[in-house]
C-alpha cells in the first residue's frame, strides 16, 4: 500500500513508547495504532524528530517502524532523514520491505542555496530508488533550511517520485496559495499538502488548500474532526473546535519541551504505558506537568470528547 | 524618570508609525501614546524589531523617540542595538537626554559561547554609560543567541545598570523559575521580567514570576488586565481572557508578517491613520486581511471589550 | 571619478588609524594613502570591515573616508553595509558627495534564498541611487550568505550600478571561472572581479581571471608585483613572490586576529604610529608579535623589498 | 592497543579508497597503511570527515574500519559521531572490539550553549561506555560550535576517558598557549593535543605546546618531519620544511574541494589505486588538476623527498 494520489485528511506522527529501562514498549505501540484507528486518521508517520528516531540503533529502527506498518490498515511513512545517503537507503529500502507506503525525507541544516536544496533532494530520491514515494518535510524553524515555494516546485516537478509536502514552514500560509495556484495554473505537478508545525494554523491552513495535517498532537481525533468540518465549510464550527484546543496546542508546540509534553498527556490519556523518553531528553517540571493539567481540565469544560 | 526597580505591568512595544509616503506620521504618535496611557501599561518601548528602528536615519530615530517620550507620563525604553558601540553609545545618551527611562539592548547574532554574551554586555554597558538603566533582550528566535539562566544571572550581577530582562526565549518557562529561584536564594540580584514573544505564553509566565509583559500585541489592554487577573490569583479568569484572544495572538506572532498584521488591527483600531511599513516591508495579501477581519470578528463575539 | 569599468589591479583595504586613546590618527591616514599611491594600488577601500566601521559614529566615518579621499589620486571605494537601508543611503550619499568612486555593500547574515539575496541587493541598489556605482561583497565564511555564480549574475544582470565583484567565497576558484565564461558567452554583463579572502589563493585567482586584488594585506607592494607579473603571463616568478610572503599571508588571514596582525606589521612598516584598536578587539599575545617577528624576518630574506 | 597517554607525532586522517564504480578498495587501504608505516606516523584516524563516514553503510564502516586496524600496527582512532548516541554506541563498541585505540567524537552543529556542549560530551562518554578511550573533535569551521578554552577543561575534568583534543580551531594558536598554561598549572589534566585544520598552522602549533598533528594532507612523511624537527627545536628548518609544502598545503585546505585534491594527489603518489568518491562529491575541474600539478612540480623543485 503506498501512499495514496493527494493523500488527506490526518497522518498522525506517532511517538517512540520506551518503558521506564529504556527498552522499546511494543504494546503501547499496538494500543496507539488502534487507537489512531479508532480516531479516524488516515495514515500514520513512524521515526521523525518526534519519534526519536537518533536514539534507536538501525535495527530497533526496523523493528518500530515494522510494528507500526503491521498493526495499521492505513499507510505508514517512515521518516528517513540520516545524515549520509548510505544509511538512508537502507532504512527506505529495509521500510519499504517491510511494508512501509512511503518515507520522509528532511533537508540537512547544512545546506543553503537553492540548488543545494534542489540537488538534494535529486541525489536522495535515486538514492532510495525512484519507485519509493517520499514526502519533503519542510521545517526551517528546526532545520535553519529555508525552502521557497519555487524551490518546492523544482523538487516535485523533478522527481516524480515526491507525492507530499509535510509544510512546516513559518510564516506558512502564502505558501500553501502560492503552490496551489501553480498547480491550478499547471505550473507544479500536484501534490497533497499536509501541515506540521503542531497544527498551530491548522485552521486557516485547510482554508488555503492543505489537504490536512501531519502533526502529533495529543488529541488527533480532534484534528481529523478539524479537517472534516474546515473541508465541509463549516468554518465557525471548525475554529471553535480549534480554539478549544488551541491553549494546549500551543503549549505542546514548545521546542524540545514538546515531546514530553505529548507523552505525558498519551500516558495519561492511557494510550502510553510510560512516559519515558531515550537520553537526551528534555524533562517536564512538576510546574509543567501541573499546567498541562490544568489545561486539560480546561480543555475538558470546553469540549467534551476530550475528557480523560 | 527612570526604570523603576521592579517595574511591573505592561510596557507596550510600540510601532512607528508612517504616512503612505514613507514620512513619520507625529499625528499618530500621539495618539497610539494616549490610547496607551489610557490602556493602563505601565511604560512604553519604541525603537525595537516591530519599531522599524534601522529603516530611520539617526536623526529620525531620536526624533520619534522623543516624541513618544514628551507626549508619554510613564516611561518610554529606547532600543539601541547597533552593529557597533559607537552607534550604540550616541542613540543612548541622545535618548536619555531626551528623557528615555532606560534603553533596551540585544545581542548581535554573532556570539555564540557564554563568555561573548556576558563580554558584550560589559563592552555595551561601559559604552553607554553606568548610568544608563538598560534591558536584556533575550530572543533566541530572532537573534540565535542562546543566553543560559547562569548568563543571565552573570549580566544582572557583574553590571549594576542591568534592571529589566525582556525574557522572549522559546521555550521559557522554566528560564523565569531558574531565574526567580535564584533571586530568592541571594545568588542574583532582582531584576523586573517582562515577557515578549508576542505574549504566547503570557498566561503561565506571569504565574511563572514575571513580572508582566513587554509586546506589542494589537491589544494591550487585554495585557494589562491579563497581568492584574492573573497577579491577583484569578487564575481561570485570566485564561479565559488570554484564550479569548490567543487565536489572533498566535496569528500576530509569526515571524516577519506580525508587524504587517498589528499595523492592520491599530488602523482597524482607529490609532494608526495608516499600517505602511517602510521597505523592506512583509506585506498582508488580501486572503491575511480576510483572516485577521474573521478573527476580530469572533473576538469581538467573546471579548465586549475588543470590538472596533 | 567614479570605478572605472573593468577596474584591474590592487584596491588595498585600509585600516582606520587609531591614536592610543581612541582618536582617529588623521596624520597616518595622509601616510597609509601616500603610501599606497607610491605602491601602485589602483585604489583604495575605506570603512570595511577591517576598517573597524561599525566603532566610528556617524560623522566620523564620513570624516575618515573624506580625509581618504582627499589625499589620494586613486578611485576610493567606501563601505557602507549598515543594518537597514536608511543608514546606507545616508552614507552613500554623503560618502559619494564627498567624492567616493563608489560604495560597497555586504548581505547581512540573515540572508538565506538566492530571492532574499537577489531582492536585498535590488533594494539596496534603490536605496542609495542607481547613479552610485556599488560592490558586491560576496564572504560566505564571516557572513554565513552562499551566494551561487546564478546569484550573482542575476544581481549583476538586474542591476547596472553593480560594477565589481569582490570575490572572497572560499573556495572561489571555480566561481571566478563561472562567472567569466558566462561573460564571454554573453551572458553576464562583465564586471570587475577582484579578490578578497586576505588574497590566500591570489596566485590561482588571477590566473582563473580575476582582475586583481582587494585585500588588506600589510604588504600591498606584493600584492601589485603579483598582479603585475601574473598578468604578463610570468608564472613561476609571480608564484616565487607569492610564495615568499604565503607564510605571513596566511598568518594575517585568521579571523578575528587578522586585523591586530595588519596594524602591528603597518606600524613596524612605519606606517600607523600606533597599532591600537577601538574595542572591541582581539588582541595580539606577546607570543604572537614574536611569531610575527620571526616570520616577518624571514620575509626580509627571501624578498628583498620586504625588508622593514 | 589504547591510544597512549600523551600521544605525540602524526596520527594521520585516512581516506576512504573506493574503485571507480563505487565499492570499497581495500587494497588500496593495505598500501596506503603501509605507506602510513613507512612514513612514521604515530597513528591512524578512519572514518572521520575526510574518510566520507556518512557515505558508508554501518556494516561497511565497520569493515572498513578493521581492514585498516588489521594492517596496522600502530593506533588507529575510529569516528564516530552520530546524529544519536544510539548509533555512535554500536560503532564505538563494535570499533573497540575490532582492535581500534579509541574513538573520535565531533560535537553536532545544533550546540550553542557552554553547558550544551559539555552536557553532550558528558553523554557521549556515558554512552559509548567509560572504559572507551574518546578524541574530542574542535572543529568550528566546519561545525560551528564554538568550544572556550574553559569549556574543553570543562570536558577533559569531567570524563577521565577524554584522552586527546583534535584542535583544530581557527584562529586557535591562543588557545593551545591557554590549555598547556592550566595544565601546567594544575588546573586541567593532561591530554594530548593534535592540530588538524590541514595542517595550516602547525608551524607554530607545535611550537605553542601541540604534541603533533592530526590531518590528511597527502605528504604525511612531511608532517612527521616537521613535528621532529620543530620538537627538537630546528626552528628554521622546520619553517623551511613547512614553507615549501605551504603552497600545496593552503590549496587542499579548501573545504569541500579538498578531499578531492588529496585523493587526486594521494592517487599521483600510487597510494590510492582511484581517486573516486562517494556522492555526493565536489570534482575536482580540469583546471584545477592542472594547478595541483604546477603546485607538485614547483614542491618537488624545492622538497626533493616530495617527488613524485
Amino acid at each position: 500500500m503506498q501512499i495514496p494520489k493527494q493523500a488527506s485528511g490526518v497522518y498522525v506522527i506517532a511517538p517512540t513508547p520506551f518503558n521506564a529501562d529504556g527498552s522499546v514498549d511494543y504494546g503501547s505501540i499496538d494500543r496507539l495504532t488502534d487507537f489512531y484507528a479508532g480516531s479516524g486518521v488516515a495514515g500514520t508517520t513512524v521515526l521523525g524528530q518526534l519519534g526519536e528516531a537518533p536514539k534507536l540503533e538501525q535495527a530497533e529502527a526496523l523493528q518500530v517502524a515494522s510494528r507500526f506498518i503491521q498493526r495499521s490498515k492505513t499507510p505508514t511513512i517512515v521518516g528517513v532523514s540520516a545524515p549520509g545517503f548510505a544509511a538512508m537507503r537502507v532504512l527506505a529500502r529495509d521500510a519499504m520491505e517491510a511494508g512501509a507506503a512511503g518515507v520522509m525525507i528532511a533537508p540537512p541544516n547544512t545546506l543553503r542555496t537553492d540548488d543545494q536544496i534542489v540537488g538534494y533532494f535529486a541525489q536522495a530520491a535515486a538514492a532510495i530508488g525512484a519507485d519509493v514515494p517520499f514526502v519533503i518535510q519542510d521545517y526551517p524553524l528546526t532545520f535553519t533550511v529555508v525552502m521557497t515555494p519555487s524551490v518546492i516546485r523544482r523538487i516535485v516537478n523533478d522527481n516524480p517520485s515526491c507525492v507530499m509536502l509535510k509544510h512546516e514552514d513559518w510564516p506558512g500560509l502564502e505558501k500553501i496559495s502560492a503552490l496551489r495556484e501553480w498547480e491550478s495554473k499547471g505550473e507544479m505537478r500536484p501534490i497533497s499538502i499536509l501541515c506540521g508545525n503542531g497544527g498551530l494554523f491548522l485552521d486557516f491552513e485547510v482554508e488555503r488548500g492543505a489537504n490536512g495535517a501531519m502533526t502529533g498532537y495529543c488529541f488527533p481525533d480532534m484534528l481529523v474532526e478539524l479537517v472534516r468540518l474546515s473541508t465541509q465549510g463549516e468554518r465557525d464550527r471548525a475554529h471553535d473546535l480549534f480554539d478549544a484546543h488551541l491553549p494546549l496546542l500551543r503549549y505542546e508546540q514548545q521546542p524540545g519541551v514538546g515531546l514530553a509534553v505529548r507523552k505525558y498527556v498519551l500516558m495519561r490519556r492511557g494510550l502510553l504505558a510510560c512516559d519515558a523518553q531515550r537520553k537526551p531528553a528534555a524533562v517536564m517540571s512538576a510546574k509543567a506537568r501541573e499546567e498541562v493539567d490544568f489545561l486539560l481540565a480546561r480543555l475538558a469544560r470546553k469540549d467534551a470528547r476530550a475528557r480523560l
